[in-house]
């Protein structure tokens, strides 16, 4: 999406390590008008599909998730990081691993809240290795719900996460998707994606 | 607002110890569509005032504030919980305490994202003891920010959060109050706000 890779280019911070800093337009401030614009290319690039519900992770894929059900007029299922009091009823539960953080996360969803009746959008801020959507995917598997697609907004393409989904055969559409970057020109590139606006 | 109201009524689950749970349209499944007329409402309720940011606190609050800056067209900053290896600059940073999770919370705000020339409005999704808007006011505060009002969904006005913040002469619209609820008889009883729809 070329309206997104514009804003990276100029916004985006790369830094050494291959970590880019997208935090003052997707995951710390979040430019809301943009998410608009970018779940309208998602409602184009998953056009005809049954999509009942739309299922994220907190807490940075809430945004964008609650904009793109917007879109969809349907609701957001957000899975949690850790068990709360709260929760008193039976859930499905795996286990994610963030690079991010160093360490383990027990990832949870109620058993209410996905079924085998939904037909899901999974949406997510990031996808480098690929553990935060595994564990979705997981969750999903064990509620029998059908993954009609998975939206990412920026996708490390020289990660391994992209080709263990796609390998899949689940429709994944990242809408900016990194080749490759320098941390000491701050030059980025980006995959072609001729069928995305 | 008398359609949260009756949602609450009819899809609230009232536990012992002052618990409601409103996790099945507010906080781990969320109603999009309901969030949309919650945001109309504050639209008109906060009219008028120059609102160009809405401060949010992760994890819950951030879909409620997702559809409400989409409202007002303005991006979302959100505090965070817990200081990640990517935040590498300076924050704001104060601390709350959780009743509901019984710990103490780092609360931060990039310097970038929250200054002395914003108008917020702050949104969360539960007021009870008023803690975490508490430490939202401080980041504020810290930041020379002009709060322009405050937004909950559901306040528990039998605990004092609403009060401290009023007393402190903040526009404070709660979409509903809860006055009493009964875990016996699963009764619940809103106070009355009759500039409200």
């Amino acid at each position: 999406m070329k309206l997104l890779e514009d804003r990276i280019r100029r916004d985006g911070i790369v830094r050494e390590g291959g970590v880019l800093k997208v935090d003052s337009f997707i995951n710390h401030q979040m430019d809301i008008p943009l998410f608009r614009e970018m779940a309208r290319e998602w409602k184009r690039l998953f056009a005809g599909k049954p999509i009942n519900k739309v299922l994220t992770i907190e807490a940075s894929g809430i945004g964008i998730a609650a904009i793109v059900a917007s879109e969809w007029n349907v609701p957001v299922v957000f899975a949690k990081k850790a068990m709360s009091i709260n929760l008193d009823y039976d859930n499905y539960e795996t286990q994610i691993q963030s690079f991010t953080h160093k360490k383990i996360y027990n990832v949870i969803v109620s058993k209410k809240f996905l079924t085998a009746s939904d037909h899901i959008l999974i949406i997510d801020d990031f996808l480098a290795n690929g553990c935060a959507l595994m564990g979705l995917l997981e969750l999903a598997k064990e509620a029998g719900a059908t993954v009609e697609g998975i939206g990412i907004a920026v996708e490390k393409g020289f990660q391994p996460g992209g080709e263990l989904i796609r390998a899949r055969g689940i429709q994944l559409e990242s809408l900016a998707i990194v080749e490759s970057m320098d941390a000491a020109t701050g030059e980025i590139v980006f995959r072609p994606q001729p069928h995305h606006h």
